[in-house]
């Protein structure tokens, strides 16, 4: 007997995050996709006629056929995925929160408050256990440049301590959405700016490395400089490196703490978790975006180039999909998570992965 | 009555910088092309045909009229500039040298050797001194991501004292030279590696901002850490820069160094100098590789983004030329300070720019 | 004594065509840029802070300084260049023209009114004739990929009778202003259709080409069939074009017939008018728009690759600079012609370029 | 009891189409791949250090395992596979199919060879029968750029008879092979020439839809005008195309035909095979190669904006994936047409695809 699938929703349903979302919960073993929220604009309509379908893959057949609901109205599901913009995102979610819903969301706003988790599973599943069950709340997944970074130096971090971080990052330009980076800014060209992103990189990785206690997340004591710029390259950031560490690594000792990296393994079994995180290539000019973006279906993040640093300890480079990893493939892991860890409310208790 | 010009010889003419070096000098106030040289392979033919022009103005007439000779070939020219390949310049350059030439190199072949200038002539003028005047002698023109990097740090170096230095480039393919990189390597990616280049960045800026004592380079105490990756953009290196200072600058007074920097008098009244070497744009998204790697010419190098680093002390971006202010333009001005300074053999001492 | 220029006006002042009028009317020898008009949204503001410059030439310092007025409100100029949008143009521009001004039109709204000139100087000048002089009116500029077309058919058709044409477009992403197209949508890929593009390269041209009688122009018997599309270009569109004349001509015919076409003379010299309009090019794989888009400050249209058509009698590819001689260049030659015919009402009838 | 699979050979193993093979031939169920041959360069390595490995997918195991031979060597195999430049192609395909092997190859050598079929098994599988059981051949794959063109030909031929074809390509850079197409010739560019490309496109379609008789084919009475470019795009050829037809047709029933068209089922159930090899998209701006190139696995050619042509009958855009369709996979289907079809020598008469 096919055990029944838990139903979820999603939030900004129609933007390309949003759309993401809807491609990856089309045959997803434990989540039913059965509301999709947008603006008002966009509602009352099937979700076919309200998208601007722009995923490589045709539109789901069921999705498309839901009538797309208002981002705030009431819902039935427990489980909410968020993919609205920070513009109005922080209300909208925490009223869901209120309301006892899970919400999982991509959005910035909640990301550094001390109680909210700032998840990664395969890094802080830990923090998860700021959520109470039964009470839902909310868990936010980090800006899509953190995620690999945070993933890379867990590793480094467990081993070493890390200290200090400097990391210039070239990203893609699916980071802005749709419709985004204009093609005059961006052809033949390259933007060092982009709003607000060094500062996340700065904070985030503190609180995801942080410890749990007193039911709030302590940052680590890590020094971070983040330069971000954007270039014409449409998915995958790629992420240049240098790292400080309290207890100088020898680069056998580096090499032997990233490429043994493993989760926890109730992370390692989630339907979305890459059969490893963390892929560290041999020398030469890799990783590269094009060619390493969808290594494990977005979900792995490819370290290359791991070399002694001439002014701190270590260099590398990573490649992680900005917005496979980077967005909604990194929350439905984290949903995923939840679910198993039985953080979603009204799940009867005898829930669990291994029953399916 | 209109002074004559001193007569010069290209080597490596028909490569892409040999082609950026015929396009400056067809107009040039002081020297007359009247030798192209290059492989046996383009050697007894007309320029016109020899050369697969790939520059956006038309082939000079007089250059195209020339025949082309082989390099190491006599030459009757006392100032040879060269763009020839590492792989056959050294010896070549060394042997025009000993017969009594002033050869201005791109090639990085004689670079570090300490009794070679490596020369900026903004930046370090003096080391020129390192030739010995009516004997020839090389004089080099650093790597093209060096260039825009040490004209940045001079002003930080004079007023702070640079102490260490993280930099990540996001270099054009132009660099690369023709045919170069493949564009099934770099559409919609990033190369993270470029053979060598690291391994100059973090050496030539040493011997540039070096002391000449004792008749040779005494590199200055720099640590510099440097990551080059390449980037879907034709010309115009972009670089992100961290900043560390023996004095901890402010902001304010960094600002003032940099946009406050002027080269001594006798390297801003030289030709192909710029109105000023060093740009600092206000904050923004700048700059940008194609909008500023035109700025004077394309010898003048744009910073933006002037901010402090979490880490370090400063932290800036900045775009230069590479084929322009990297490459051709730059040895050009080396080769006009050479000869301002009296160090171009058989140029009758009384000859001054002051005269023309 | 320098003689007094002729003051005009921007409509559209703020976009991607209006920038370029301010960049080419800075340093205009007949013409003197007085006022500039946009939306509400940027009047009231020195041009400087209402605009986001994206042109490579600095901001012009006199036009920075300039009030934005509102697109409508009174003028005292005679002539006036429109940059407005067809959704507003359409109804400002003909006031304009009732209140007595020339208003010289990018805008696609008037084009094909009959007893409106449909101007390109090289090709049409005696249309102009449909301008009552004293009286005002409205000139319009073609649709930026018709004017490369119509100007390389030109010749032809005086020569042999163009009567039927494929032409397959490829188009820079600059033709659709700023924002634009969207990064995603162009990267990687290509567009195959633009909103009512092929509609008016398939009217446009018949107009030009067509003769002056009754007061109107009655089009040229030519059938054209155009498929447009967009590619990663920045600027420059790309033409392939394929032509059956009433008489077939030998290639040599056409090459002669293209090469030897010269315009009026009363054209030849007006300030913005290139040496000469049209470049045809040896075999090989040119044009390129990076290449020639920029050929005599972007004003002459390139052709090459012509040779025999298996279907239809001539085959050829031209590139033509979209924003220059496909917008305001165009337009402003077009405002020149009409001063120098004496349509512009206000002018002293003395005024001919002939006294400059 | 699982059948045997059918051993082949891989020519020209370590290119770009050849890398292509060895990634679709990993887990064919027909064929095994047993000998990868390559230039003497190349050879007495395993294919794992021979090759540059480009492709998206990891290198095969198996295949990585293979030592590489010398193309011309002794085979066992009685299928052989050509990814061979034309350089070399004729001499040692056509002494393999001497040897009395079946020759499937990529190259354009033997092409037009009155008696060698130029097979798309889907429009013409009935010119197979120029090879005779047992005695081996050469089969050609058409150009990149003519498979989708005259499989979307194929029902507008078979309904109204085509007469007059003009085409214009938009070519992506991987059809040019690896290095191929510098970055610098294509960034922010259009080359408008590709060497021998339109020769091919004005001639192979006339054979593929041509008739067989007296043993060779008789071309179709079809007049072809190709006029073929380069465009930045990594992969998938997009072809605006016009048609004039003997019979006209209506939009209508025009549509009827495209979308309706369905291949013989002998060629519907080979493994390579795409469900359906034309998809015709309703009105938009579309195709797009980004978007549509991977249709089916990259085996269907997409086509849109069918509507009539102002000049001859009917007007559309298609996109075809040029290294699946238009090389590599488009060669395994016909060989895997060949071994259904009995033409592959040494099998056992009973093998056929019903048994697996």
């Amino acid at each position: 007997m096919e055990r029944e699938r838990i139903s979820v929703a999603v939030l900004g349903a129609t933007g390309s995050v949003g759309q993401q979302f809807v491609t990856l919960l089309a045959n997803h073993p434990w989540f039913r996709l059965t509301s999709l929220l947008a603006s008002p604009r966009s509602a009352g309509k099937p979700y076919r006629e309200a998208v601007r379908w722009l995923q490589p893959d045709d539109l789901p057949q069921e999705a498309g056929d839901l009538m797309v609901g208002t981002a705030g109205q009431p819902l039935s599901e427990s489980l909410v995925f968020s993919a609205l913009d920070a513009e109005v995102a922080g209300e909208i979610e925490a009223d869901y929160a209120r309301q006892g819903k899970l919400v999982v969301s991509n959005a910035r706003n909640h990301r550094m408050v001390p109680h909210v988790p700032l998840l990664i599973p395969e890094v802080n599943p830990g923090h998860l256990e700021l959520i109470e069950p039964g009470k839902g709340g909310i868990v936010t997944n980090p800006n899509c440049s953190t995620i690999g970074l945070a993933l890379a130096l867990k590793p480094l971090h467990d081993a070493f301590g890390v200290a200090r971080v400097h990391v210039t990052t070239l990203q893609a330009v699916s980071g802005a959405g749709y419709p985004g980076v204009p093609s005059l800014d961006i052809l033949d060209n390259v933007v060092p700016f982009i709003s607000g992103e060094e500062e996340k990189m700065e904070t985030e990785p503190r609180k995801i490395l942080g410890q749990l206690s007193g039911g709030q997340v302590h940052p680590a004591e890590v020094l971070l400089s983040a330069q971000c710029t954007r270039v014409p390259v449409l998915d995958g950031h790629t992420e240049c490196v240098s790292v400080l560490c309290h207890q100088e690594p020898g680069l056998a000792q580096a090499e032997e703490a990233i490429s043994g990296f493993q989760p926890p393994e109730e992370v390692a079994g989630l339907p979305s978790a890459p059969k490893s995180p963390l892929l560290l290539l041999p020398q030469g000019g890799v990783p590269q975006p094009r060619l390493h973006r969808g290594s494990e279906r977005g979900m792995r993040v490819t370290v290359g180039r791991l070399r002694a640093c001439p002014v701190q300890h270590l260099r590398f480079v990573l490649v992680a999909h900005n917005t496979l990893r980077g967005a909604a493939g990194g929350a439905l892991l984290c949903g995923e998570l939840a679910l198993a860890r039985g953080k979603v409310p009204g799940v009867e208790p005898g829930w669990t992965p291994a029953r399916i």
